[in-house]
């Protein structure tokens, strides 16, 4: 293990921090939060010290291999939240530093899950807690990959760790080219967002929280009421934007180059599109016929969005879906937990993860009754490497042993199934919102701080894909050898 | 596909069941059912001479490859069900077919599962209710090749698709003889836990009937009152049995062979009396914590009969668990989904599956820190071939893909999230009751005829372990190749 070059990133992520929270220190400046003005700064000023004093020992050894590439990820991951935590609790927002984190991990692993139970607080501090929606949907790491330059080549390690999907595709050659090209498009989605949004009527401030919150999928609101209190041009806006942004990333850039072709060819996203579609007629037509919604266009324009926002895991209501016939119900929760595509900001499991199970299901099935027929797996046109099949698999293992023993952990405090059930099936799959106790209208304070922390495992398990957190457990990670 | 031969095999099995249905008729001779008589006199003539006459055509090419061996024995699987719901029909038992079909399938599977609120009825149609946990819990193929000389030696692949487990082991070279020593077994199980069952004060029927849902760790109980009505050393002869049938039966086979060093090398067993034993413990100090038993003793007997009970997904109950503490019915829940050993007569995902899925993400894991070590998954000290490894990862992908689909086409009935999703549960795991309405005191009546099928279909599928379902469903299968 190379603890030189984990010590050496570890202080240029707490360098990011600090000057990541001079944006909320510049909302202080000008809502006049005092209180706030101070917490910042004092935040901002010993993060970017310290990091400057980290990272000004240069590691001896820069090379950097899978094993700490999850390593580094895990960790960023941690030290980003426990710094972030601090303006929570410092301005009195939360009850204790626990809750702090919690509300931190949600934002950035864009879960949306909250512990708290008024949501109307400092400008600043609400400002920071949707900014960690932006943070997170894109990745910390993907951030300084774009904007440093990292010698040695391994940075393909760190960008693997922390990117969704089955698999990932660099764009161009160069990880950091591919990591500024991400960026870029995020940044131009958030900008296009806040500008519609300005014209739907939002103030500046309004535009650009929900910004933060619809492109990250985070799904934090700024208001107790939530989108529903929007008006619908704004509510079809944030729709729109919350699709574009549970689509593979790759797609824009084959855009953006001219490659319509290439653009087209993805599998996840027809699935993806024609799910979404195909799911939102029926939601539609089902509210429609139990008088839940007046009109056909407003049927439509609420089943939408609920389906949106269940996939791409981003967990804004317009309407309490809970109301609605079950078998919408069940549709949405089911949506819920394939999530959105790889290379999003989505959460979920992923469809392309879905794909390539079913499609592996559909060959082990042709491989019993014809057993001399090998066959193999193809997305996108292309055969997917048998190594990836076998990942996709014990992914899905994976998944459903850390869902088996985080829903035992907090079955301890002595709530019901379905809060149970549902908290961990939230959080892993950075939804927000369960049913129960922590449905819509519920919140997460209540559970014992040794649940808090499962589900906070959770969410970054959730949100790291799995692999970076079992990794940073494992004991085989830490063996010599 | 040789229609010839699975004509042939499908008359044996009609031939079969009339003989099978001999018993209730002596059952009915016995108590003067004179309806019970007719009904069963018919059903077994007419079966035994269309199966005589169906047999008497000896089919062209006796060669029964794979796809064959998992058609055969849907099929199989289903006749046998179509005409075993007859009795029920027929004496007014059951208010339609359909209702009539579900309680066959439910017994033949030993899921256990009712759509009666009152079990108690004719004595006969009781007998051939329990008995059909008797007949499945062995397998039906399993019993014909036991019983009957199969030419050619393609036998392998019916047993292969009736057996549970990711993989099957014969004993010894030939088919029959395995069939036979594991018939030969169940029946000695069988025979002790009856004598057993006279001593602690049942009379021969209650003996009898009880004994056929504890060793087919099926759970059909024959008082509305259920197994908590019967004394305590009755209730611990049923304990002992059904941990005895939800061992891998080729423990006994080494037990009887004098090997009792192969016989403690599987690794599958000694997680399955850890798993019980660690489970009861820890529930015994809860419900004694929680005041619900008076004495250490009644805890721990409580205790480990629900935890034998659900793990077994036999389905009786000396007391209801739903009032025990959350952490209790959790540990419960998951200890069903889990199930018992592969080659044994209880359901769920087998401990055997779950074992292998451990071990390869555990290698993954490895994989992906040590990019150049490639590790095998070990069993019982041998390494698992990597076939069966990704047999048992598209067994689970299988198994959620139609756990999903069920839970959504039964949600369009509009009960709750628990009904639903623990009915599907409770019929594919072949458990028995779930929570909600279909619960130890509800039943299965309320369904629509579409989500009876469905039930049904998971029943089917879950007990003889997917794969024969979905091929028979499979439109490959049918292809001309």
């Amino acid at each position: 293990m190379n603890y030189g070059m984990i010590r050496f990133l570890l202080f240029r992520v707490v360098q990011i921090t600090g000057l990541l929270m001079l944006l909320p220190l510049v909302t202080a400046l000008i809502y006049h939060e005092t209180l706030c003005i101070i917490v910042f700064m004092a935040i901002s000023v010993s993060c970017l010290v310290a990091g400057a004093i980290g990272v000004s020992f240069k590691p001896a050894n820069v090379a950097l291999y899978a094993r700490e590439g999850f390593v580094v990820t895990a960790l960023t991951w941690i030290i980003i939240s426990m710094i972030g935590a601090l303006p929570f609790t410092l301005t009195g927002v939360t009850k204790s530093y626990v809750d702090a984190l919690f509300e931190t991990i949600s934002g950035l692993t864009t879960t949306g899950s909250t512990i708290l139970s008024n949501v109307e607080m400092y400008m600043s501090v609400q400002f920071w807690r949707c900014f960690t929606h932006w943070i997170g949907g894109m990745g910390v790491l993907v951030f300084i990959l774009a904007i440093m330059p990292m010698s040695g080549g391994y940075s393909m390690h760190l960008m693997r760790a922390e990117s969704p999907g089955p698999s990932v595709g660099k764009f161009v050659p160069k990880v950091r080219e591919t990591a500024k090209i991400l960026y870029l498009i995020y940044f131009g989605i958030t900008l296009t967002q806040v500008i519609l949004l300005l014209f739907t009527g939002l103030n500046l401030y309004e535009a650009l929280v929900t910004t933060f919150a619809t492109v990250g999928t985070g799904g934090f609101g700024i208001t107790n009421a939530g989108i529903g209190a929007f008006n619908t041009p704004s509510q079809i806006v944030i729709t729109v934007f919350m699709i574009l942004c549970g689509i593979n990333f790759s797609v824009y850039y084959y855009l953006i180059t001219m490659r319509p072709k290439e653009a087209l060819k993805n599998d996840e996203v027809k699935l993806y599109l024609a799910l979404m579609f195909g799911s939102a007629t029926i939601i539609a037509i089902l509210i429609y016929r139990a008088n839940i919604t007046a009109t056909p266009f407003e049927s439509f324009h609420h089943s939408l969005f609920s389906v949106v926002s269940v996939m791409t895991t981003t967990g804004f209501a317009t309407l309490d879906f809970n109301t609605w016939p079950q078998f919408a119900r069940t549709l949405l929760a089911l949506l819920m937990l394939f999530g959105a595509c790889a290379g999003s900001t989505g959460g979920g499991f992923k469809l392309s993860r879905v794909l390539i199970l079913l499609k592996a299901i559909k060959n082990e099935l042709i491989y019993i009754v014809h057993p001399k027929s090998v066959k193999r797996v193809y997305m996108d046109g292309q055969p997917v490497e048998t190594t990836v099949v076998k990942s996709v698999s014990a992914y899905l293992s994976m998944y459903v042993i850390i869902f088996i023993v985080s829903t035992l952990i907090v079955s301890a405090d002595g709530f019901d199934y379905e809060t149970n059930f549902t908290s961990v099936a939230a959080t892993l799959n950075n939804i927000g919102p369960g049913l129960g106790m922590v449905g819509p209208t519920g919140n997460f304070a209540h559970f014992s701080v040794l649940s808090k922390f499962v589900l906070m495992f959770d969410m970054l398990a959730g949100r790291l894909e799995l692999l970076p957190m079992l990794i940073l457990f494992s004991p085989d990670t830490w063996s010599k050898r």
